[in-house]
């Protein structure tokens, strides 16, 4: 095949306004946060041509290094007795996507400030209850979700008045690249079942080994991804502080029944057991439900029915109504929440990464409830898309929202609609946007009103399921956060890694357990 | 499921009668060589029990360390684009084998001088010529690689007198435990091709986790295994002897089409690179043939089409029959012969590996015509079984040998008739034997006569394809050397790690690649 495969971007990125809070030099793109420089000028494209033939032997040769590497996803192939003891390499992207290295390494430092905000939010327990409150009226699963949060508080106030709360939040922050203002915007913040991060560190390494075999890519500009060690520490010292493991405390891994990336969560395993010696056991919500014992009905233990006490319960489920499917599963949650292990994430954790929180902090003021210092809060500012609520209330009240539902109507393309149930999907654009901002009404408020992100494109190539291709695609950075907090002590606060997913630009929706893309990671050019 | 599965051996090894060169305490089964002092006694049987729900646990976690760990063999799944996109688990043991210290490590001990047996006896083309030459008549295979042998014999001489000889020698020595000797017995000496080096230190670190995991299992027990190391260090001290380094050379990996067991081959090329920044290019003999020319006919540069030297050519196909399957293969092999490249193997240590030369060497006075100090030559018949000619000449003149045959019909049960060709298949047992050597004639000359080496029973939890199982288990030890010479100069002698093959006891052919076996690693008990 001789075809000509072009990657990186095609046009030049513009040179952006100096935001308000900068001290660096008028005019030249410099902004000073706590006393580090980012220069944020996009200076030249970044291109990299290879021919066709020497695509198809650099995929043989990435596909061979995921599988020696770990970097796999299960085949589910029904003729084996375990579906998950063949696998297939994952979805994966030959080369990696070039950023701003000023902007990356800006949203690696605001990292630790949304770690912060996301605990502060969740404290608040009245701030979700009025703000999420309307929406629970047409969502059942944010309804049920606050119910729970309701029925668990007292259990959570005795152990906070114990002192024994230990709190554990492994986050993933995402964002797009937005063209125009040349800023990483924020698509979502994921509170619960955060993934890919180890996979996403195998990416780095499998790029390093591409950057050793292209002398076009230098091994410098991909930064160091050090979520397989972050994650799995950022568990040990969760469970460590709860106790219980001179008694062989375990960590419960909540899992969906046939995970296909289960991979992606057994590194965690392993990182736990060779870094810490902590064990994993994995369970559904119904298995916990079925098995698992609540020593006393507040801030009591939870023990297994094999007799290990739980130090720690990390969400790999629970995210979807359908990891509910009777009554037993919200008995399971509500005996996690009650207990004095640490939850990863507690639900009100996992309701502070909704969207409704995400379009209600971004307005005036909110924000600033919970993060104090005008500095961090103008930086945390950089990072936001713009959001209305449409509520009929705030459609009929707030200016802002009316005109934006305006403008939304006139230039659909310029915004997105998104609903607020987790999980991707049902997403509106284009005309589909437009028809149902006109038509209004109550059904208006299951959405949150977003400006649309306006990712360069990039071309890369693509490699599923033993095939590879070329083609125009977006890229999605995530930023992980991880942070631990026993009492009033914080233990942790990092920046802890990254993720790139990379998809075909003719598709709207970007999950890759979906099939519709690919892992990928970040090159940093100046 | 609630059976009770046991594994390591169940009886008592004998203890063993003192070898003749001992020096120490006499009535202890102590041996000195080379001022190291080696305890032979076996003392106790070394037993683990588990039960059957723990065993199916640990089965999956061995399972999916192996997955992400490069432990695969491809799946060979038709419906994938490249069918070593998908890879399994390789077949693996769940616990390793016990195995008597003091005999392992002589073994480990005594492959250098294996290695430097190999050299020598190569290095006598007429004493090949003249053990191999009756043997020849009937097998085609060896009577062509001798011809080979012959019509490249001045280009060899040519680069000897120019001093720019590059040998190159990875061997596996094969031995199986005899209990009533207690002496580990060499099964075969493997000189081409020596497979599962890479695979094997991997289940090494599988059996290292398995120790981490079961408190039963001791780490320090399971002896380091560095041919992951010592395989791409050997490539690349032969390839930097041959030079063009700067000049982009390259390793020609010679491989078969289909090759399943292409992961072992790439943990190699990986090696290579990572280690030496040495690039691998995977080439069948039909395709040298095609595409790769000699500059001069005698002692000159391999070229590949694409222009790169050739520095070593490391053979992982070229030992049987089926690879040559027209003149065009023959034609490649004589140039790889004739070229200035290190060749693992060449055609004489290919032919120094063979079943003949291995009967021929343990003749009264053979061995030590090549290996002369006496002590070295004593050590290395510890580890001979007996081995006897079938040629018509020596059935009717060689006593020794006549006595064997007589003792074999009585008792086949001790015996095994092995035929030349490699390969394994149509090693004759019990009745067969008997048949076989009553008939006798001229078609035993096809065969060699061996003591067959008794093994003591061993129980095993065999997992391959995704399913487990328990069974009463034959295991043979496989220990791998490394040998380069640049001229008179040895620039490398060592002893590289090690193998272990686990089979069932009913199956009498034990290569794994063929589906009976399973891979293991030695547990070493005192």
């Amino acid at each position: 095949m001789q075809r000509h495969v072009v990657v990186g971007r095609t046009a030049q990125l513009r040179t952006e306004k100096i935001p308000k809070f900068s001290t660096g030099l008028l005019g030249q793109g410099l902004i000073t946060y706590r006393n580090k420089r980012y220069l944020l000028w996009q200076q030249a494209a970044h291109r990299m041509e290879i021919d066709g033939k020497s695509a198809g032997s650099l995929v043989e040769d990435a596909v061979v290094w995921a599988n020696q590497h770990g970097l796999v996803v299960a085949l589910k192939d029904p003729k084996f007795v375990n579906p998950d003891f063949a696998v297939i390499h994952a979805p994966l992207s030959l080369m990696p996507v070039p950023y701003p290295r000023g902007r990356f390494e800006l949203a690696q430092q605001v990292m630790p400030l949304l770690n912060r905000l996301v605990d502060a939010v969740a404290d608040d327990e009245g701030y979700l209850e009025s703000t999420l409150g309307p929406a629970a009226l047409y969502d059942t699963f944010t309804g049920r979700l606050l119910k729970t949060l309701q029925t668990t508080r007292s259990a959570r106030s005795a152990l906070r008045a114990a002192g024994k709360e230990v709190v554990l939040g492994i986050h993933r922050s995402d964002y797009m690249l937005d063209e125009p203002s040349g800023k990483f915007l924020q698509v979502e913040l994921n509170t619960i079942a955060s993934s890919f991060g180890c996979l996403s560190a195998l990416m780095t390494q499998l790029h390093l080994y591409m950057a050793s075999r292209l002398p076009a890519l230098e091994p410098s500009r991909l930064p160091a991804n050090p979520t397989l060690e972050h994650i799995p520490d950022a568990i040990a010292a969760a469970a460590n502080s709860v106790g219980y493991r001179e008694e062989g405390g375990v960590v419960v891994m909540v899992v969906q029944p046939g995970e296909r990336n289960a991979y992606d969560q057994q590194w965690i395993q392993l990182g736990l057991w060779e870094r810490h010696r902590l064990r994993t056991v994995r369970m559904t919500l119904g298995d916990i439900a079925a098995t698992a014992t609540l020593d006393k009905a507040q801030g009591g233990t939870v023990t297994l029915k094999t007799g290990e006490p739980v130090c720690v319960f990390y969400f790999r489920a629970g995210y979807t109504p359908a990891d509910y499917p009777s009554e037993a599963e919200w008995a399971a949650r509500e005996l996690i929440e009650q207990s004095n292990a640490a939850k990863c994430p507690t639900v009100a954790y996992q309701l502070a990464g909704t969207k409704k929180i995400q379009q209600d902090l971004a307005r005036p003021g909110i924000l600033e409830r919970f993060i104090s210092d005008g500095r961090d809060a103008g930086l945390l500012r950089e990072f936001f898309a713009g959001l209305w609520s449409l509520d009929p209330k705030d459609v009929a009240t707030d200016p802002g929202v009316a005109a934006a539902v305006v403008d939304a109507i006139a230039r659909p393309e310029a915004y997105v609609l998104k609903p607020q149930r987790e999980g991707g999907g049902n997403n509106l654009y284009g005309e589909e946007l437009r028809e149902m901002l006109k038509v209004g009404g109550e059904q208006l408020s299951a959405y949150i009103l977003m400006q649309r992100i306006l990712p360069p494109a990039n071309r890369s190539v693509l490699v599923r399921n033993g095939q590879w291709s070329e083609s125009e695609t977006l890229n999605e950075l995530g930023i992980y956060g991880t942070f631990v907090r026993h009492g009033k002590n914080v233990l942790l606060n990092e920046q802890s890694g990254h993720l790139v997913r990379t998809k075909t630009s003719s598709s709207n929706e970007g999950g890759v357990a979906a099939g519709f893309a690919v892992l990928d990671s970040p090159y940093l050019v100046d």
